[in-house]
């Protein structure tokens, strides 16, 4: 893609989960001058598959931004093959999630070198340089955190709930297992707190962006960061584009709409980018502090994802040069 | 292929490194009576990659029996791919040992097992089971012991050694590593013990059969076994049909002959089925109290390698019998 509107020059933080993150920053890591991009990865919907430690969003991120992903199903490798998961079948091995057969090369990396010692921060940025990725990705953190979901037909691992039982039971909760012992990954506190702007992608904000702002630290780095935080609405019209984000907002007693973005969020956002149709929010965001930009946000191509990934910094600029004239 | 000639009835004990015993037992184990074939394998040649545990023999074996194996190179499983190797060259991994993606998915199956507490002969076992292995597939030892090989160029492991460098550097030593803390795996004393014939496939004498006798107690429970052994020659008119088995008996002063496979398994060898091209060596043999038997031992075919292997367990029986006149 030729890049002719002018580069962002400021540094930008994003908050990603996988997909609908992948998307957002297949538009916008080419608008951005080269080292200016850092990405902190929710790490919480990490599992074991096979003995191989699977990190979902990592892999989506780094696939999408070294142009190895798959561009329909979102997630895994363009043209891999599955047979290494087919002869793990012949074995009586679970299969429900697909991990191809160059897939594989990335969970067998990623274990061998955790094994002998070195961080998911260490091994990713390994993986990132040996893809060719220049844009900064680090894992929310090192430590192990797990979503967990009680569902209505019991406690589910998030690969569980969401692949193997697709997402069909009734949430009834969701917790971070391990949260209390997790420390952001190296980087990550300093990175919130240089940025010129935080964005956090149109991900699920119960199991993408809520398990980075659990991680100890991340929340407070956030609050005391000099830039502010503008969200991207993974809404429209109170549906997901994808995933089953308005059902969990139902199960916290909130209408899936972007006022309950702004709930969720609360003291950390100061803008919100929605969907035109959406618009009809903004008088009551902006009632509560909340600054909005609306446009189109469904993410169908690279250039409507920069037109998304713009808005959002525009709208952060914006915010920025207001509280300089607040300050001033 | 259909079995005309009657089974074999008597309990036979193959000792078995990977393709030339592979090669005998494709032919012969279709000719026994079910239940009545042990083979017992060397694991010496195992080795960690890609934090993946490989058995090389024990997967020849496997794949052979289950009509898997890819019947021209010998090893991997017929028409497997190489996709998840080609991702790891990506990441900067050495590639050297070829891992097809469904041959993958057999290292990760036995890892997460023997990560998980199981012994290998137990995984062995699941393996040969998931597979439809009717014959029952020991490995030597569940204990690691590693094949490592001086050369000239240095000290080298033995996929280093063959896979790596193609056997080219020459030979000084050969020893077994962890030998001394190896024990032998569940079965195998007492499958030596009960047997009525115990053959040596054609396979090489230090790297494959050797490290089989080295475990300790194998060697006494031949020598204690009721059976005769019978080894099946690995060369042919001074040459092996596959491997350095010929350079190893000229690193250790034998010249390679059959003469070479009477000195080196010395007490426990009661007969031997050479070539008919060796079988002017025959005379000597019988000399040193070894009986022999030949026939054209190249196993072109699964029925040339029936023919191998009747021959050697016709050889044992009579060896059985002669005993049987000797004690009455």
């Amino acid at each position: 893609m030729s890049v002719r509107r002018p580069l962002h020059r400021g540094r930008v933080v994003v908050l990603a989960g996988g997909v609908g993150a992948a998307r957002l920053l297949r538009g916008l890591a080419p608008r951005m001058a080269p080292g200016r991009l850092t990405v902190i990865v929710n790490t919480a919907d990490d599992d074991v598959f096979h003995g191989l430690n699977v990190s979902p969003d990592v892999d989506t991120i780094l696939y999408t931004l070294s142009g190895l992903s798959d561009p329909l199903r979102g997630w895994g490798i363009d043209g891999d093959t599955f047979a290494a998961l087919g002869a793990l079948g012949r074995y009586g091995e679970d299969t429900w999630f697909q991990l191809g057969d160059r897939d594989l090369a990335t969970h067998l990396f990623r274990t061998r070198h955790l094994r002998e010692g070195r961080t998911l921060g260490e091994v990713t940025a390994m993986q990132a340089r040996a893809l060719g990725v220049r844009v900064r990705v680090l894992p929310m953190s090192d430590q192990p955190v797990r979503t967990v979901v009680e569902t209505s037909g019991g406690r589910r691992s998030f690969q569980e709930y969401l692949v193997r039982d697709r997402a069909r039971e009734a949430v009834r909760s969701i917790s971070y297992a391990g949260i209390r012992a997790a420390r952001p990954s190296a980087g990550v506190v300093a990175a919130i707190a240089e940025a010129d702007a935080i964005v956090f992608a149109p991900s699920n904000p119960f199991v993408s962006i809520g398990p980075i702002l659990a991680v100890p630290g991340i929340r407070q780095a956030l609050r005391r960061a000099q830039a502010p935080v503008v969200a991207i609405s993974p809404l429209i019209g109170g549906r997901p584009v994808k995933g089953p984000a308005d059902r969990m907002m139902r199960a916290h007693g909130l209408p899936p709409s972007p006022l309950a973005l702004a709930e969720i969020y609360a003291d950390l956002l100061s803008g919100l980018v929605v969907d035109t149709s959406d618009r009809a929010f903004a008088a009551r965001l902006e009632a509560r502090g909340v600054a909005v930009a609306h446009l189109d946000i469904l993410m169908r191509s690279p250039m409507r994802a920069a037109a998304v990934g713009d808005a959002a910094l525009r709208l952060a600029a914006s915010l920025q040069r207001r509280r300089g004239r607040l300050a001033g």
